[in-house]
């Protein structure tokens, strides 16, 4: 059985739980705070040094990290991660587009407006984050201009990771409605089957 | 025959450039200027709308973007992207840590070092990009206290990426000498076969 370590809220995690559900793979979910330090305790950094979630357990003690190294990994054999290596590079160039363009901005900006306070510091950084994430939520628009999904005309890994934190960027105060191609993708993903809303 | 776009003093391109020499394969390399706008240019952005290098053109108008996923496309069927699944995924969740953990850090602390000047604002970023970037030299020399390379027993690209910013991370003010792991895996990949120094 493999077990999940990851906390609902985060969308990084929230990437592992659907692809799961859309495999129908059978799993075992254990909540952990990463805000209450559950991710930095010496029991969890024997399991990912690096003190992060979402990680992955195939068995007792061997873990992989990573959300879109996760979902590789399980993807592989499916139709979620293309056998042609072009459309897996495609795959791989969005998952890695998400990590360093997307994520840093969209997901942080998410973070301080929902969960830190109204008088926090870390607030200066909005203005910067909204506008490399509006660059990156560009950059999505171009391309959904042209192609259904991010790897081709069928839905993946890739489309999974870039819905994890676009879904939920109005709560960073990104407005989605001037990205109307990212809107309708929205909804694609939305039908596909096997699709679970994110527990937050 | 295959074009990278590239700029000799990026690490992100350097990682292009050492597996492609690694593997033998005829290229040619076309050197683009980022600091002096070359990558915003009209011309540029049609190749790759995140405005980016490195760039892998692998035939006219049909580009794969991402250091690491050009990484990944460009080793499938050598000996440096393991066949082996889970060897294969512990491959990509280091390329991931590359590009979230410590490139961010290690990579940014040596623009801001080498390129801007004694004055420049940035500089305030310093301590926290060496606070950053020395957790994940740490999250590395625990790995290679139990492992020769990244993936396992062998040389991979996970190797690549990872060696491209650590071996200069002293331009950004690391002190490799605290982490003897590291520094002992950076001479083994540099007594890899067809190694070539960056080009700085």
């Amino acid at each position: 059985m493999l077990t999940v370590y990851g906390m609902k809220s985060s969308g990084n995690c929230y990437k592992v739980q659907l692809l799961l559900e859309q495999l129908g793979r059978p799993y075992r979910w254990v909540e952990v705070d990463s805000a209450a330090g559950q991710t930095r305790t010496a029991g969890y950094l024997a399991l990912n040094p690096n003190g992060k979630v979402p990680l992955l357990e195939v068995e007792p003690g061997r873990c992989l990290a990573e959300s879109n190294a996760i979902l590789c990994y399980l993807a592989e054999g499916s139709p979620l991660l293309p056998q042609d290596s072009w459309l897996r590079a495609q795959a791989l160039q969005w998952l890695f587009f998400e990590q360093y363009s997307h994520e840093p901005y969209i997901a942080v900006a998410r973070f301080i407006c929902r969960w830190l306070g109204p008088d926090d510091a870390r607030r200066a950084e909005l203005p910067r984050l909204r506008e490399r994430g509006a660059q990156a939520l560009a950059v999505m628009e171009q391309h959904l201009a042209r192609q259904p999904f991010f790897a081709g005309e069928t839905y993946t890994v890739a489309d999974i990771a870039l819905f994890a934190y676009t879904h939920a960027a109005a709560d960073g105060g990104f407005d989605l409605a001037v990205y109307p191609q990212v809107l309708h993708w929205l909804e694609r993903v939305r039908a596909q089957p096997g699709f679970v809303v994110q527990q937050t």
